[in-house]
């Protein structure tokens, strides 16, 4: 059995890591670019099926081509978290995202296998993977 | 370093908030209007971009005359607490709502900005401000 | 006043019965169903307004008739939880689901009144009461 110490350790770390999902998806609502690459690590990885972005130097050329422009609204939901000692852990977690880009509605779900770390004392991103399910006009819906 | 009692109670008040600001959701989806009142502080405030209702009274009034008719399904999301004290605490979480009205399906979504505090034992709503993204029509979806 | 050890103890309990309806929602998205049958106990039951289910073999009946075939995405969101003791709570969550069934996206939205129970040194689901609000094609929005 662990100590209360070890015990409140590990709920205080899923809180912080679960707090540094939703200040991600308000940093994207907010455009703010800098907020965003702040809760990476210096050499987190955000990955889609067929790109990936490394280090604060792409991730901040990335986001600031995507939603610095504050076209997404993200809902972060149902996360689940395996800490692996006291500066690893991974997770898995929804998100329902709402867009408005080049003047259309459009509406998007998947979900992020993320892996944290601790880095300079705060939890940050290591790794996202982004695992789309659909992204589709709103208007019409998902087609699978 | 805070002792392990103070610790504790930091996240027991974070659960409790965030218990908060769904059960809110709940007497919204249910209409329960003496539950939505009970939510808040006795001076407690709900505002908007250009409105405010503040106190028991007013708000009660003013949930009345909207929610009270099981018109709107809030879903609370994205939850990041910062405690000022044993007492007093603000957040932001992210909200989408399906709303019903005079025969039309809509979708709103936006965040929360809250100030809570302890009042007669308990964490409550000391002032709500909503801050909208979007309230459109399902059919076509936000424009903006 | 409990003691750290037993407010402690709560504050896990609510941490793990979380989780179990986040791992419920990634096992429908994988289409998992020995998964999602594992995280109910063995006399489980899973109701809706007009039909039961009760046991892991009629859970794994319906859940292979239906979400199996990897047709839903659900949020789970605004989750209250109430412990009665050790190994028993009960809790309120809202759910919203995408579907992607027979060519068409719908949106269904309700809540889940639950009983959780410790089975095998785990919070499982006892009993799930789904309360819906609407099923509707995405593309004309609900009519209630």
């Amino acid at each position: 059995m662990s100590s209360i110490e070890e015990r409140l350790a590990i709920i205080e770390a899923k809180d912080e890591i679960r707090e540094l999902t939703a200040r991600y998806c308000h940093a994207v609502v907010d455009g703010d670019v800098e907020a965003i690459i702040e809760l990476f690590c210096r050499d987190g990885v955000f990955r889609m099926r067929n790109s990936a972005f490394t280090g604060h130097a792409e991730l901040r050329q990335m986001y600031q081509g995507g939603v610095g422009a504050k076209t997404h609204k993200p809902f972060i939901q149902n996360h689940v978290i395996e800490l692996d000692g006291p500066t690893e852990a991974s997770g898995r977690c929804s998100v329902e995202i709402r867009i408005f880009q080049e003047g259309t509605a459009m509406t998007a779900a998947g979900h992020y296998l993320d892996r944290y770390r601790v880095e300079d004392g705060r939890w940050k991103l290591a790794d996202r993977f982004y695992n789309a399910y659909h992204l589709a006009p709103w208007e019409t819906g998902w087609t699978r």
